[in-house]
Order: structure tokens, then C-alpha cells, then sequence
């Protein structure tokens, strides 16, 4: 079998395009309005994605009122009631959300995935984040958001508590023998008194063990901190490369880093967001990226960037090149990336907050062939593992990728024609994490 | 309009009796089994129900291993988990979830609940709880639970945080003007910038204000504290009254007091809950309840008790009368209710205890037209709004209610026989919130 592409759907917020609520035909409420996510959400199960993803950031944008007034991001579900609610509509596609290591709590988030993995038999995923988005701290008593390294720490430890709370249950600990009137077998769910520097939980949880032992592992994190925890611990790696290049070093850095922690290097999958406009022609591709992005408003351009780079951009003369910058605390890979683009291109702060406005993330423009030629060559050459689709407008970008480009993946044996695997994991090429209770 | 039952199905868990999943034909994994849970909460959408109501308790039930692994609450779904994906199955039905004020975080849970009004389309409702189960409080990094009072006071603030969350938001935050490219009024989504003794969140909320303004909100405690905080702010009250005489004292003491804080009478319902076995003859009904009750191991005893009266009874003499109580921190009100029905019945504690694992709730036992004439006295003489319907196995319990005595009492015009409202409040008669920034 071909090597193929693993693909998640970015869906919420439903599109990443500043300005994606005024294409003509998009439902601009479409980030809250069920019925919508919903029939968007069966589309990509039809095309036989891998997962549907949600992000989160816990609070509105931090951008001052004229650009914040032009985002769709003021209203969205949280992100696991959302996919309870697709799980029940759905039947096969993998659920992936954002959950804050910084603000949640971890009992109530191991349940929550653990519920979501039985819901679905066995399609949640967990995408570890320490929360980019400053504003969040002051919605959670706090004065300031942790540190940067504290909050890895943080998110260190959370892990290790959710994963000991899945743990805590045997694969076998339930009974319910009718006969003896036996339930359990308690002795196989186990309290994980677990006392450490961020948390004491006793446990155990009073939901039975994920469906996939553990929902799949996914990171986001380009820091080192955030690097090495994934490396040791992700299943899914989701990355913010804008070129081939910067994509093929981001990967090889994971999976050695992945090696050195004793894993199989094809456990761990890389999949940088990717926003794709498709056309017949590469030229009515072309035009309908420069329509959206002439949507945009100029407002909103200054503070995109301010929240990519995690620093306040409006204080820079617009017109010069981006100037050498202070060390963020909020997402240090990403304004590794953007800074790479501006060197790269030679870009001015107007020209670069232009980019910020347009697209959070890499971007591939063309015919559905040279869509499919794009991705063959980040997959083969190894840049990737597959993508996280980001679609530039509702219905259309969705419409456009699903009936254009999954058929030529599909034709080009890079993408499944039906699922083969009952779970996320299975169908991922992943491995089921055992229970020490079964060991 | 004769005046007409609210009813409420008590879903989580699926059933209360100890011994349900002993049933024959019982699934016995129904506490988490979606398939069965989705098909149960179709039928009492059939049937009209006002609502689904389902529990928290945040750890496994603190009981002694004999009796815990007898257990079918071990393992269930989170409450909100859940609801959200029977909306996604269910058009008209309501959705209550328990969340507690002393262990959730109240930035998290009101956009929980938001989220689940727009998803249903205006069919959320809270059960504020403060948690009696007090291994609760070990999960969650504390020592011990909050006192009674502390809880309540706690309570208090995290309801005026979620309340002010909600209305932060305008009902008409939201332009989306395509042409200009506005999306919000940011004047109408405020901050809510609240410091208090428990919380300090600034807001507002990145989910637009509910559709119903808040989602219906109901209240179960029956202590004092409890009582005052349902008398000001709920709308739905849970009782356990196991009489029609304490039945009625609870109701008339709620009533009043509501009249007390301003409020129409008629706009806080008192809903106890009840456990009904029916059967074609009455004859038929009691060898139902004598079978279940039957299946009760008597390990399991005296833990429920302990449970139910917050103390621990393993160490009266089981064959004596119950002893005087020390005043608990756990549930106040529903140890009064367990002390009255002793001393009404001159119960020993051997006797209460097995009364205690049948079932946690009043109880109706009789022929369809028996039940419905218990319940028309509850209701006709000021001892109910409606009742928390407790089945006592699935699907029996389900089936026999909803074919037996749901046709009964729409017979009588005690119950609708097609949904009227849209929302929750509009199906139960409740007004609906307006926020301080539309006024
Ligand atoms: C595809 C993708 C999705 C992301 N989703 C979220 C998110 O939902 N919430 C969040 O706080 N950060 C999110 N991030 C940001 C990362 O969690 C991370 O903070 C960022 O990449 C910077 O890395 P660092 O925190 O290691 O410096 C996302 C990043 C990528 C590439
Ligand atoms: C129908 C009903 C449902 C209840 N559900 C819960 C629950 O889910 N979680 C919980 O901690 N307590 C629950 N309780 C207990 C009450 O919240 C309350 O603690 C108890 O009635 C004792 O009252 P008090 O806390 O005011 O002393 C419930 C009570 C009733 C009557």
C-alpha cells in the first residue's frame, strides 16, 4: 500500500480566514449554528477524514475593538460539547479537542474524554495546549497567565495525572455478572493518589477505561518544552510550517526526538495546518483567494499579527521590515515561523499583517492536481504525515476540498476510499496503550 | 387548561434501584451505553416528557467494597457530555445537567451550558449542586469538602459569576453585517470584571448569550441555605419528600418563601422525585417492585443508608431503632426526610437501610390509574408541580411508564400530548431572563 495522507478538518472555529463569514454564500453564524457544523461535519466523514479538530483559547481574541468587532471568534461551542454532539451523528470520523492544561481541571477532563471515547466508540482525541491566549488568566482568577516554562511543567504533570485517571480502570474490571450480582472487580480499579507540585487527586474516575485505552495524544506546542513533551508523549503533532522546508525540519526534529525517547518514529504523526483554495484553473483558484482576501479589513491586520508573533505589533513602523524581537511568553514556535516568513520574503510589518488576516497557516493555491502534487511531496519527502485541512469559507471551502481534491488523493491511492479501523487509533495506524492493571 | 404535570426522566444513572442491572433483560453497561441511552431518551421525547434530568457526584459512591462492587454507578458519562449528545437526537425534550459550584469553574460551565442551549435550541437547564458525596472533595486537591454553609456561600457567588456570564451578552450583540464587515456590537458583549470572596473572571464569555437568556435552573437541596438559594433564583425545585404530608409542607415552605423574595409562585416548580412500578392489576405492580427488590444483596444496605443520612450506620445496632442523628455536613435535607420516614414507620435500621436500596426516592406502586390518581392528589392538593419519574430497570421501567401510565394521565389532560413551546421555559411555563444591557 501507497503511504497516505492522514487529514483533519479544522472546524472550529469553522474557518480561519479573517473575513471567511462574508463570502456571499456563507452562513455567518455558522460557528454556533448546529445544523450547520453538523452537515459540515457528516461532508468530511463522507470524504473519509481522519478527524475533525477544535481549537480553544478560553476567552475572545486579544484585539482592540475595531479589529475584534470584524471576528466571527466572539461565538463558538466549547469545543467537547461540540463533538459530543457530532459523535452522535457520525459514525467513523475521529473527534479531536483542545483541552487547556493551564485552566481546566484534570479530573474533569479525563472524564470528559473518557465520556466522548465511549460516546464514539472510540474516536476522541485530546490536543494538549497550555493556553497561547493571555486574555484566558483573567477568566480563571488569575492576575497573568503562567510563564512560559511553568506552564509546561504544569502541562507535565496534568498529563500524568489524566493518563494514571485512564489508567486507574482495567480494560476487564467490569462484571456484571447477574448471577452473583458482581458489577466490578474494584480490585482492578484503582485509586492513583496521585500528590504532586500542581495537583492531589485521588481517584479513581467513575467512568470505565477509554474505548482506545487512551484517547489519541495530540500537541501543538513548536517550543522546546512543548517539542519534548510531544516527542515523548503525542500521537499527533500539529505544526504551523509555511514552506516545505521549514516543514521537513520541523519532522525530522520530532521524530528524532521521538526515536531518542525509545519510540517508533511512525507512531508519531506530523501534520502541519494547511488553508487550500482549489480551483479548475490555477487561475480561478488564484481568484478566489484574492476575493476572501479582499474581504479582509485593513483593522484587522496589525492585531492578527500581534496575536501570531505574541507581541504587540502596533507599535512598529508598518512600512519597514519586522524588527528583531523580544522572546515571547505566549507561543514561541509560532513566532518562529512568522519571523521565517518575513526574513524569507522580505516582507514588511504591513505586508506580513496582511499575511497574519489571510491565514493563520500554511496555504496551498491551485488545481486539484497541483493541490495533490503539493502534498505528495510534503508526504514523500517527509514533511509530513498528513495535514490539518483549514477551508477558507463555509460551504465553499469545505465543497472545494471534498468534491475536488479528496477524489484525485483518493484517485492517487494517497487517501482512503472507506475507513478500515473501528476506532481513531485504528484507523491512524496507532498503537492501544495498556492499562499497568493488564500488564 | 386543567393544570398539568411537569415530568422530569431521571437518566443519569438510568436507573436508581440498586439491583437493576440484575434484571433479566437489563443491559447491564446502560449507564454508559449510547446506543441504549439515545433510544430511552427518544421514547420520553414521545412521550412528552418536559425534560431529562441527570445527577453528578463527582467519585465513586463512598461505600465499603462489598457493597460498591454491587454497583452499577461506577461507571456513567459526564452529565453535560451526555446531553449534549442526546440534543444532537432529539428536537423538543429538555436537557438538565447537574454541575457543582464547589468543584467546576464557573467561566468553564456557564459556557458549557450555553453551549448546550444553542445546540438544542433552548432546551438546557442547571442543577446547581454543591456535591454531598464528600470523596468528591479528594479529586479535586482538597482535604475535606467545604463545610454545609461555606458551600452554600460559594455557591451563591459562582451562580451570580455564570448568571452575570450569560449577561454579558446581549440579545442583539450580533450584526454580521456582510457589507460593512461587522460582525458584533462589542458594546453589547461587556466584561463582567467580577472580584468576589470565591472568583475573580473578567469575561465576557466567547459564546453569544443563550437562547434562553439562562437555561431553566433548578435547585435540589433541602437544607436551609439551599431552600433560600431555590426560594430567590430557581426555577425548577428537586424534592425528596417521601409522603404527600412532607410532600406538601416542602411545597408550601418553597412557595412561600419565593413570594417572599417577589416572585410569582407559579413560576418555581416543585418537582419530587418518584420511583413507579405499574403493572396491569395491582397485584402485577407489587410482584414487579417484590422482584427488584429481591435482587438487592444485603451487603448493599446498609451503605445506601449511610449514604442517604450522611452518616456512617454500620455502627447502630441493626435491630434497634434508629438513634438520635448528629446534625451532617453532607446532605441536611435528605437526611430529614429518612429520619421522618423512620420514625413514621418505626423502622429499625435493618428495615430502613433495605428501604434505602430499593430506592432514594418516593415511590408509587398500582395500576396505571392507581399511579395517576396519587399523582392527580399530589398535584391537585399542593404537594407538586410534577414529579422526577425514577424507572426502576431499563427498559421495563421505561416502557411500562410510558405505554401504561402516560396515556393515562393524558386521558386525564395532566400531561400534553404534543409539545407546545419551543424551548424549555416556553414547555414549563417560565419567563425569560432579560439582560441588564437590553433593558
Ligand atoms: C494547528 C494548530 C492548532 C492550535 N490550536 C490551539 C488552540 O486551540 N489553543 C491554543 O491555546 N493554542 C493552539 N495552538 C498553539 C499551540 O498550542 C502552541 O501554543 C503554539 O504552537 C506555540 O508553541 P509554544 O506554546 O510551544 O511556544 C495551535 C497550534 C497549531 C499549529
Ligand atoms: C432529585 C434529586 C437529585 C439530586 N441530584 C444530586 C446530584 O446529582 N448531585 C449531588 O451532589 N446531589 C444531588 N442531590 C442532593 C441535593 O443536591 C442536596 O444536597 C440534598 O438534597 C441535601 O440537601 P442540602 O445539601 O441542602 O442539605 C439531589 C437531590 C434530589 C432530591
Amino acid at each position: 500500500m501507497t503511504k497516505q495522507l492522514c487529514l483533519g478538518g479544522f472546524m472550529r472555529p469553522i474557518c480561519l480566514h479573517t473575513a471567511w463569514w462574508r463570502h456571499p454564500e456563507a452562513p455567518a453564524d455558522a460557528n454556533f449554528n448546529w445544523p450547520v457544523i453538523k452537515s459540515l461535519a457528516q461532508k468530511l466523514e463522507r470524504a473519509c477524514f481522519d478527524a475533525i479538530f477544535t481549537a480553544d483559547h478560553l476567552a475572545l481574541m486579544p484585539m482592540p475593538p475595531e479589529a475584534l468587532k470584524r471576528s466571527a471568534t466572539v461565538t463558538s461551542f466549547d469545543p467537547l460539547m461540540m463533538l459530543s454532539a457530532i459523535a452522535a451523528c457520525t459514525d467513523r470520523i475521529g473527534l479531536i479537542a483542545t483541552g487547556s492544561t493551564s485552566y481546566e481541571d484534570p479530573y474533569l477532563l479525563a472524564r470528559r474524554f473518557a465520556s466522548l471515547d465511549h460516546l464514539s466508540n472510540g474516536r476522541a482525541g485530546w490536543n494538549i495546549v497550555t493556553t497561547v491566549n493571555p486574555e484566558a488568566a483573567l477568566n480563571f482568577g488569575l492576575e497573568t497567565a503562567l510563564r512560559h516554562a511553568q506552564r509546561y511543567e504544569r502541562a507535565d504533570e496534568f498529563f500524568e495525572v489524566v493518563t494514571k485517571l485512564w489508567d486507574g480502570w482495567s480494560d476487564n474490571a467490569l462484571k456484571m455478572d447477574k448471577e452473583s450480582g458482581v458489577f466490578s472487580d474494584i480490585e482492578r480499579i484503582r485509586p492513583i493518589n496521585h500528590k504532586g507540585k500542581y495537583f492531589s487527586v485521588k481517584g479513581p474516575l467513575n467512568i470505565a477505561r477509554p474505548v482506545q485505552g487512551w484517547p489519541v495524544v495530540a500537541l501543538a506546542g513548536a517550543s522546546e518544552g512543548a517539542r519534548q513533551m510531544a516527542a515523548k508523549s503525542a500521537d499527533l503533532v500539529f505544526g504551523n510550517a509555511r514552506s516545505i522546508e521549514t516543514g521537513r525540519s520541523f519532522y525530522q526534529d520530532m521524530k528524532s526526538r521521538a526515536v531518542a525517547f525509545g519510540r517508533n518514529p511512525d507512531h508519531i504523526k506530523i501534520l502541519p495546518a494547511n488553508q487550500v483554495y482549489v480551483g479548475h484553473t490555477r487561475a480561478e483558484a488564484i481568484a478566489k483567494k484574492r476575493s476572501m482576501d479582499d474581504l479582509v479589513h485593513v483593522e484587522s491586520n496589525i492585531p492578527n499579527l500581534s496575536i501570531r508573533l505574541g507581541v504587540d505589533c502596533s507599535k512598529f513602523d508598518p512600512d519597514k521590515l519586522l524588527p528583531e524581537l523580544p522572546v515571547t511568553e505566549q507561543g514561541q514556535g509560532n513566532q518562529r515561523e512568522w519571523v521565517a516568513l518575513a526574513r524569507r520574503e522580505k516582507l514588511t510589518v504591513r505586508e506580513l499583517a496582511k499575511r497574519a488576516a489571510e491565514s493563520g497557516t500554511g496555504e496551498m493555491v491551485g488545481t486539484p492536481s497541483e493541490i495533490a502534487d503539493q502534498m505528495e511531496e510534503w508526504l514523500m519527502t517527509g514533511a509530513c504525515d498528513g495535514f490539518i485541512i483549514v477551508f477558507h469559507t463555509v460551504p465553499d471551502g469545505y465543497d472545494d476540498f471534498v468534491t475536488m481534491v479528496v477524489p484525485e488523493l483518493q484517485r492517487r491511492g494517497l487517501m482512503r476510499t472507506e475507513y478500515t479501523g473501528n476506532t481513531l487509533r485504528e484507523n491512524i495506524g496507532l498503537p492501544r496503550p495498556n492499562s499497568p492493571l493488564d500488564n
